[in-house]
């Protein structure tokens, strides 16, 4: 018999017999956040080209199979295993020996889903242009090392937690831990690999490089946002804090509010209804209220989202005037209002709840009464968090780049990933053509 | 901090500890009904031209987020507030105040995911033809007044729920109340703005207008009827009904029978096995044991969903012979199947369960001895339910219509709406060509 | 009133007011089998041509279909229905009368999730080539007799489960009752057809038809995925063995396991990165982790999982030096990695957990000390279950083709099966080629 705590269950069992709803809760909201994988493809692959639609795919299923696989070895010791002067974990490897027990293999799944889901955003960011090879690297590196250990400072006791401001820096479901995190990520490698050909015209002005299937981009921005109903509420990790359905409801709130008021932006821009800025609108009401959605009421989960979606009309068409080539909006998406999610804490926390628990202290914003304390503590623990993943990120792909070269050559990049890289186009019996728009 | 009833949710707890696996029921199954927005998404632009995809997926996008901010702002409060004369709610606008309560919060997405599953069906009877804006200002009178009220009446205490027969008009998840409703609204719509461009050839005959993808469609599908799993058994609203597994088992019987006698009906007709009917004829089932499900046994479900199957291929050369062009069969399956779902409580109802409870008196029709009462109780709530949707929707569609024109121009038309609507074709990259079959 | 045991539930929660956590347990993970049907029509439509979409959508759908009708009709009464003579199961029919009851319901709602993803596994081997007839008729004797009888052996209490060896032949979540089963039948199946047209050259060589869309590929990889972690951890058929974390985290790491080990041997050997390959090692390291899931620990569920992965890649080029012809790999991915499940619980189980029981006798395998007892269960169930579902498919398919002949004329197959068989091209509006790779 293998050495264990409780391997079994039973003694878990017999010591709190109202666990069993927790751990379905935990375990099925887990499921929906791994879901997102699917959405993630899908969404990538349909805002980029048919000819590196293999590549997207590829990609987007290799980082969920490397972070299983580095974390369980590793990466999640980093992160949950004993804190060692605030900075990182030890423990846990391979869960084997006292790792090997019920609660620890119910919050292993959980950190796990989370460190794919921050591994899989920068696939968007670095699309048509890396190489498979290092993207393989890379998320060796991020879910072995840089997302772990920032989760760490958050979620695992280390100093960002300790913070003496407000109740320290926190953020509920991750818009920071998660997506910021891939999002900064993501701008580096973006940044490193230079905009894809073609993105500019001779005069410099960007062009915009239109998706293969909207449909796809549509289907995935559904999956994510079914999928994010896991990702938030489950975050309370125990069904037994009713507060669950508050959070559900302000995940939705925010995702519709986000995608309303990018969609009336562009409109009032372009006279279009833009179905791509709406997707992207939506997603980053979902990634601001990621951070606060169990710290306010359902009005200002309609204020963070609304203003999400400014931010995402915002980012894309600022990194795109600085030359940044963000083939899906990952960055702003993602990124800066992942950013932004942290900072409304600061703001909107209404003192209704506690930091995963009933029990007060209540988190308290500026707008409720609560002191400076608290925003300061999320604009620290927003700037450690911009510069430890841009920082990190950047140095990885500089890196890998002056090692081997990161970026396939110009003639692969315009026949497209699919053939050279994975010796399969996406959709071999159907042709297809380039096309730009011109802004 | 805010106002609240009980916004931590640590009091409702300790007045009912068994309360959490409730929770968790309802908001899994809630998860899964708003799933079933990409469903239909899917199914819609894979029954539609490829020229029209964007306008499809942008209008089954905006449906729910218009519901979810009206509803959250003004429609819950009709449907769920204080009674007034049988006829409105009033209260709970914005969920501030005694609303920011976790057990209302749970009502309240709940509620808004059943709203938003009755804007979505409409979006498939007006498909490609329908302007943008039109559909924007629909879908926020039927997520503000059209179907709260409706709703009240059945679910929030109002009159037809109170009908001096049977146990008063009932309906367990809505095959009514939400399915019938829409696709009533969407036969008022179709009429309103007459059939598509190149429908009816020059002899009067309707052509066939294929589908840019079955595959969409039946992902679709698949989609909507793993959906319909949290829509059905998810409308105990608690845990503690073990009758879940009679509802969830009967979801599928009609389901799978629906299909069966659609696909063989149309082989005989035909000589082919029609997939688009086949999805459809499950579709037509699921609608139809959706009012039932909770009060009949599994054999009953299987002939209700067989002859729903029916229904659907009925109601679609039906109303194709005369002149109501309904590009994806909303009507017939949604509508015309919301009403015999209705219907067949007063006739298949076994006596074993009773109005979302356990105790008697447990709902009775009239093959397992009740009386008339019920079935009339049905048919009175069925013939309301035709007239108010079907009437308010002819007089919103006529209204809009008259103040701004709700059909795109002819070549707009022709070139599909993508372009000029939205800006953005679904496929840029692939050519595509129109195609009729003519019947 | 109908005749049922406890057909409203009131009965069955007052003996155990703990039930319900475990019947929302057992039916969001049914959910969840269930949607992998969505799954595999999107794997087997994508890894196929597009001339036969339409032919492989409707394959998927009326098997669940004609399966759901059938088991609940007799299949189910087969497998769970009481025991004669170790072989087969008598009573349930048409869940009538004493089997009118929450319990049954929950139940057999589980076992048909089952049965039809044993029956939908069948279509990928035979794709492109049987006629849809013959899968019709197929379909009713696997859910009606070929899986239920094999299935009450092992979990209907029949001999399997008997033999003096071990603790009896065991299979946790079915790698052998229902992945190996469904691989088998199909291997049968794709023997008696013969390859497809162009499946050879003139020289014998094997030539790749690519599918046309590995898009829908990935799409029915990652909902599989997710649908897999219903059918592994809902196999406990109770949320109280807090056992279910360490279940999840296993069916993860073995797919992660497997797409990795797969995509390696394939660059090894190509210099390709293979998404098509890596995506059905995923799947084979599901498929085989499906019977060793509850009783081994992590480290053994990444092995599992990476042999797996070779036993993907081989068994992919083995059938198709033989002259198989097995469309989507289904063989490979459930037959022979189904077989593989069943003997790695007799090397890795570690015997901390019973038989869906947290109490001891523990199942130990010979890594951990067990004896070769366990082992040589497993082998002579795996012999037994080859022989059975592959001799039974022979029969089955023989039969039919002598009967009426199961393939469809070389024209059709040229052609498509989807015009003469459905009336209905996939994607109308848009022009495909046929492709293939010379190896």
């Amino acid at each position: 018999m293998a050495f264990a705590v409780d391997a079994t269950g039973q003694v878990t069992l017999e010591n709190d017999p109202a666990l069993p709803v927790d751990y379905v809760w935990v375990l099925i909201c887990g499921f929906l956040v791994f879901f997102m994988q699917a959405g993630f493809a899908m969404v990538e692959s349909g805002f980029c080209r048919a000819k590196n639609a293999t590549n997207l795919l590829s990609k987007n299923l290799i980082d969920f199979v490397v972070a299983s696989l580095t974390f369980f070895a590793i990466g999640y010791g980093f992160l949950k295993g004993n804190d060692v002067g605030g900075f990182i974990g030890s423990g846990f490897w391979f869960l084997r020996g006292g790792a090997y027990d019920v609660g620890t293999y119910l919050d292993f799944f959980w950190q796990l889903v989370f460190c794919g889901t921050a591994a899989t955003i920068v696939s968007g960011a670095v699309a048509e242009r890396l190489k498979f090879s290092a993207y393989l690297v890379y998320t060796f590196f991020v879910s072995l090392f840089i997302y772990p250990v920032y989760a760490h400072w958050v979620w695992g006791g280390g100093w960002l937690s300790q913070l003496p401001l407000g109740l320290g820096h926190i953020d509920f479901a991750g818009s920071g831990v998660v997506h910021a995190l891939g999002g900064m990520v993501g701008l580096a490698g973006a940044i490193v690999l230079g905009p894809r050909f073609g993105k500019y015209g001779k005069d410099g002005k960007p062009r915009a490089i239109p998706g293969h299937s909207i449909t796809l981009a549509a289907l995935g921005t559904f999956i994510l946002w079914f999928g994010w109903f896991g990702f938030n509420p489950g975050s309370t990790f125990s069904a037994h804090h009713l507060r669950i359905a508050v959070v559900a409801v302000n995940t939705n709130l925010a995702a519709a509010a986000g995608a309303m008021s990018t969609l009336l932006i562009m409109y009032l821009k372009t006279r279009r209804w833009d179905l791509g800025m709406a997707l992207n609108g939506a997603l980053g009401g979902l990634v601001a209220v990621t951070a606060p959605c169990a710290w306010i009421e359902g009005w200002a989960a309609v204020v963070i989202g609304a203003v999400a979606g400014l931010i995402v009309v915002g980012g894309v068409y600022f990194l795109e005037s600085r030359g940044v080539d963000d083939p899906v909006g990952a960055v702003s998406v993602h990124g800066f209002n992942g950013l932004w999610g942290l900072l409304s804490i600061g703001l909107f926390a209404d003192g209704t709840y506690g930091l995963y628990s009933l029990e007060a202290p209540y988190v308290t914003g500026l707008l409720y009464g609560g002191g400076i304390g608290q925003f300061l503590a999320q604009l620290i623990g927003a700037v450690v968090l911009a510069a430890w993943s841009f920082g990190l990120g950047f140095l990885l792909f500089k890196l890998m780049d002056l090692a081997f070269g990161i970026r396939v050559s110009p003639e692969e990049e315009l026949q497209g990933l699919d053939i050279k890289e994975h010796g399969t186009p996406a959709y071999p019996e159907f042709t297809h053509r380039q096309t730009f728009i011109i802004r």
